[in-house]
């Protein structure tokens, strides 16, 4: 039956790899994605022209088509069958993605105000339909959640380490640097910015007192980062290698949602 | 009776997770840190008003009850019974914290001198309560402590090629960029941002031959910090893993303790 | 043979290291290297005068003597063998490359233009010829491809952050700081210079929203690193703990290829 | 006697930790260390006055006290018996690092002088005096030479990944910046700046090719960096974990050198 076929092709059978339907989609989703990325650069618009306008409407096209298609093939799976079945297919997560992703496509915009860039932005969240065809994803979830004990303890000292040194940076450096240090939440971007070890340069501690306690603070940096570091490391480790040893069941796993 | 109900509010049962009463406290205690952090900063303090006081008088009465009620139900605990239990208790390091925690709510202040901001500061501490829901702190501590050894040796390295580094710069750089290489003092600012990889970029070489030992110095920094990530990860990794093997175990010694 | 001993000392023979041929080859090629990168150098251009066209000349003569006598003694090699079995070998990958690093030496050049910076850049490539005395190399690269699965995953992960990142500091930002901020591919450069945490400081988030959205990405950062780093860490230690257990096994067939 | 009595108090006695004598001398070291980097600060020289010359005569009369002692009592062991045992021991690596150590204490100086700043950063060299205290470093150093192979891999690659992006860069970014770009030997510094992800932010890439090529260093510079922490990290893992195990023999060859 064609209903079957169709689910087919947007599904596939376990252990068989993708579709060449399920490729050509992720082929089209990356494709809008760099579409919509390059026409935020004014020069690439310009270039562009009335192409851009009709690229769009393309796109949009192509992916209620295939929204649509994706819910009516739904009936395919006996517990989505009827109308009914499909209006609770569309409640799902990832339809309700779906819908999300093609959402600004629909609709039009014009001028360059911060709403349209909100827009824009919304578009690239087609980027997470992709994970659709990743079961990965679900594993690497998984790991952070076995975990989730050892990562709360983990940010809840990182915070604690921001937070007093922000207040040891404000109390030092406050009355010098009023822009960057006058505060604790401005003395927080200093403070994220060295534990993380990005050092913009931009807040910078110019005191002698200041640049102790920066540095004390940039040395216990190092510590902070391996606590996380460490858990996550041994968690994606564990998930890959839960993986390999049994990958048909992950696979599994992936077809029941799908 | 009323002593053991107030004591099990406070403390709770092994093995049963937080009861309401430490809830309730945790998140004053997070909200009131959260409340000293906003009302550094100018704009909050104006936008609040005449309520930021009203809302620090209500935090301070609420903190200081909990710290009467704390000392009055420590007798439902046989080693703490009488008054003189109760003396004994204030004086345990957890009672001490706790009384730390509310002197700045109790005390008023006027201005916006440096030392407000240190009692300000100081009423951050009120987060390191929370240690005393968190068994993990014990855990990490003790895993650190089991390899002090390491951690020192590495510490010791790490020391010396920071100075080592900082008077190679001085030698090279001191003449032509006094205000940052014109002592060692100076130079190790410059030693320590390079070494952690925060690299504010305020300090930097100009030279070709300062240049070369700053390429030297970033490049020795990662291996100077992978031997203490390495200990610490490891370390980490291990006190959690015993935790998940017998977390009973680390309940019941908390629980001793609290 | 006089054929068979120039193979022996351009390809040595199985776990008896290097030959001195091979060393003297390995010597020059980094030679070089060095002294095509010193001359990209005015000052030392200026220095050397008419000697560094006539070094270039000699280290031409002897790189194509060094491949006219390897095609030559390809031949003993029975898969080699005849005039057409020297064709073949010329159209080995490690002989092309030779033939690739060799061609910038036999053209001369004049001026300071582009064309000349690239041939010269070019020759620097002579470098990836000492692959061919490594092993290792081959080690590294299969352990990445065992792992390819998980790195794929982790750099698809990473690049839908760094792309989200980007469009948000763009929402936020476009219109404060247009240069930077002002297109998704523009803020592409400070999404990625604060998640691999290299951190120069040009593009820098100046509204406190915009710090908030940058402090998130920075802490992101520390888990989107932790993760390929893992997943490369255990490749490598894998692939050297390998090579221990079997060294020989591994100098066999870096013998095949060769 | 008092000889074995002298070469005890600085030698000390397996498994029994330091000895008085050899805390005091570790003690006396540090402070001394100290004391030359606080005296390159113009504004302690100042603070310390005619002190600062006095307490150097002190140090250096101690230190050279302590050197005689040493050669002297070297006597105790049955291999430096006699004159010419003495002779022998002062030979000995570590006797020569303590001559050394000594020698900038026992010559004057006068200025501010490059030399004297060499002289005065050459007392810092007294810090490695303390290695003769740790067997750790005996580990650290085995266990550095043990991966030797695996090391020089990586730095080989790294150092290959290094010059190819410097080349790149040069290419690029020449004409527009010849300050850190105009040769491969100027823009190794910023290759090795964000290699490392240290990131001054002295030498940043305008355009956009020049970008486009830096984000992709920083990105490869995650790779770069995994492999040689991985490999000692692991390496420094297993020496400490051999110690553990093993405590009395690593002291054992400790004294057998000292």
């Amino acid at each position: 039956m064609l209903l079957q076929a169709v689910h087919h092709a947007f599904h596939g059978t376990q252990g068989n790899g993708l579709t060449r339907t399920q490729i050509a989609s992720a082929v089209l989703i990356i494709g809008s994605v760099i579409f919509a990325i390059a026409r935020t650069e004014p020069t690439v618009e310009t270039a562009l022209g009335g192409w851009a306008d009709r690229i769009d409407v393309i796109i949009a096209c192509v992916f209620s088509m295939e929204y649509i298609l994706r819910v009516w093939c739904a009936g395919a799976n006996p517990s989505f069958e009827g109308v009914r079945g499909r209006l609770r297919y569309m409640a799902t997560p990832m339809a309700l993605v779906d819908l999300l992703a093609i959402l600004p496509f629909l609709f039009g915009w014009g001028g360059q105000s911060f709403l349209v860039r909100i827009i824009r932005l919304f578009r690239i969240l087609a980027l997470s339909r992709l994970l659709r065809y990743s079961e990965a994803m679900r594993l690497v979830l998984e790991s952070i959640l076995n975990r989730r004990y050892e990562l709360t303890f983990a940010v809840g000292l990182a915070g604690a380490v921001i937070i007093l040194t922000a207040g040891a940076l404000y109390s030092v450096e406050g009355d010098i640097q009023p822009e960057y240090f006058g505060s604790i939440p401005r003395a927080l971007w200093w403070s994220i910015c060295t534990l993380t070890t990005v050092g913009y340069g931009d807040a910078v501690p110019v005191t002698a007192l200041g640049k102790v306690l920066a540095a004390l603070t940039a040395i216990s940096g190092i510590g902070l980062i391996a606590m996380p570091t460490g858990i996550l490391a041994a968690a994606f480790s564990e998930a890959f290698a839960r993986r390999r040893e049994n990958p048909g069941g992950a696979k599994k796993s992936d077809q029941r949602e799908g």
